[in-house]
């Protein structure tokens, strides 16, 4: 019994969490997988008010093996699963990157919901870091579930923002060739631009150079997702930006100009897009760094830093989008 | 019904085979999994004349639940499994991304294998490319077993290389900053490193260009794993090139000094490694590039080419190794 029977599962589930980061603000990224009758099923959070990552998993594998209804919000689901389950989990396992909640809160608790279905073990990657929150573990032993909690690094990673969220947390998003050029018009993918549409109908403020604005003129908004835009906090030593540059003509969005960054202190999810001199100045100042990779080379120059950083994850799709530390 | 169930395995398995492509040669790089008693095994083949993917899965996934001995040869696992599986995995799935071999190579067949052991069923991700070869869904399907083919692309490129070995496979290898910077000693991690080293041990001719040769003086062996020096090409237009470099000293190694690419044909596993000249010299004629990207900038000039590629698969460790085409 010397195999570490979690861990495979964990790579998955970890990595489909990481396919929703960022995009479940103010919630937690979190994956989840059961397995039952030898058949895996995962599940992810992907915006907050919807299901929770195990309410997924648990709804796809009761739904592979029975007929029911269409069911979406996590109220239905919970109800209906705890009527119909008929035992149907109790030899299954499960296994989530965060501690099963424990409180009501938009969506039912999913620690009751487990201990209902009574699955044979729960495998929870990392426990709930909020005071006040937790509770999930009691709830889930005390029913005579076997419960392992792993403490892996990498569910924590994924937490990260969640955890700064409740204070403030910033990161500086960077688009580039493999050869480090960022300029030359769209770089990246439309898969990719999708990535930043939706990321921008998430946060509260953007940050952007003067100079950027002043060459780019952009719109800065997410119509490509028909999301809501951020505001906007121009850093600029001086005014002297045109009027008619798109981002000042999006409906409800305020645009701050200013020479300090003080303005952060208003808001609590805050994305940094601009050149080499914004990030030289600030590199050491932001929680994560996020690179948008395009696997092309240009005959352009590149930007230049001095800087390093770990990689924390990086998401495959036409492009590559690592994020970093 | 509506949902596909093997989704999930496959994403696993064959991250879990790409960290061993190339290392395989001159087998394909396989990852399989089964999932038995609602936990999952997954294994990968590592090296030719090591177990097959399956094979280290099936063998995982049994030692999990029965007191066995330590067993390394695949003849000796598939005759313990063969002997004394007892029905264990009559309920199981199993997953891998080529179909399981028929013949008897160096190992014995892995199709005969899960016919004894006779799984629920076996999802092949993509049918064995290699004429004369094959069978093995035949013999799978003969015994009662439910086979389903997937013909998933992405399994299809696991084996690329495998069935471009069959005549001849090159790809270019090159390491850069996040910013595009392929010059200021070791840019890449030790891990990187080591990984490179274990390709020289693999393949057959390594190529260079001349101007890199001078200025890096380099050994080009495989000394970090105490693996085998491939032969060296040195692309060059005249040969000026000094003999105490220390590429030269090293034993059992050939060393061509020469202003064309015809040696290639002699070769069947050829790694490019080398700089901007050369790369855009020869970047259309390769099967693949491999680019290790460290997670640094570095205040330097970029490589500069026009070019774009398909990423296959990225590994991520402490560097990124991208794959592509």
């Amino acid at each position: 019994m010397r195999i570490e029977k979690w861990g495979y599962v964990f790579d998955l589930i970890i990595n489909e969490a990481w396919k929703y980061q960022f995009l479940t603000y103010p919630n937690p990224a979190v994956g989840a997988a059961v397995i039952v009758k030898n058949q895996i099923f995962t599940g992810v959070h992907k915006k907050a008010g919807e299901p929770h990552a195990e309410v997924h998993a648990l709804w796809e594998a009761y739904r592979a093996f029975h007929d029911a209804p269409e069911l979406y919000t996590s109220k239905e689901i919970h109800e209906y699963l705890k009527k119909h389950h008929n035992g149907f989990f109790n030899d299954a396992n499960v296994y989530v990157t965060l501690e099963p909640c424990a409180h009501e809160g938009k969506t039912p608790s999913c620690a009751y919901l487990l201990k209902e279905l009574k699955p044979k073990s729960v495998s929870i990657g990392w426990p709930d870091p909020i005071k006040g929150h937790g509770g999930g573990v009691e709830i889930l032993k005390n029913s005579g579930i076997d419960v392992k909690i792993l403490n892996d690094k990498r569910c924590f990673h994924l937490i990260e923002p969640f955890i700064k969220w409740q204070n403030r947390f910033v990161f500086y998003k960077l688009a580039l060739t493999m050869n480090g050029a960022i300029t030359g018009g769209y770089i990246s993918s439309d898969e990719s631009l999708d990535w930043v549409h939706n990321i921008r109908d998430k946060i509260d403020l953007l940050v952007i150079g003067g100079n950027t604005v002043r060459i780019d003129r952009p719109t800065l908004d997410a119509r490509r997702v028909n999301g809501k835009a951020p505001d906007v906090l121009i850093y600029s030593k001086n005014d002297g930006i045109e009027r008619d540059i798109p981002l000042f003509n999006v409906k409800n969005r305020k645009v701050f100009i200013e020479d300090s960054l003080e303005k952060l202190e208003d808001y609590k999810f805050i994305m940094i897009e601009g050149g080499e001199r914004l990030y030289n100045e600030i590199k050491h100042m932001v929680d994560w760094k996020v690179f948008i990779v395009s696997p092309k080379f240009a005959n352009r120059f590149n930007f230049r830093s001095e800087d390093e950083f770990e990689i924390l994850h990086t998401n495959q799709s036409s492009d590559l989008i690592v994020f970093g530390r």
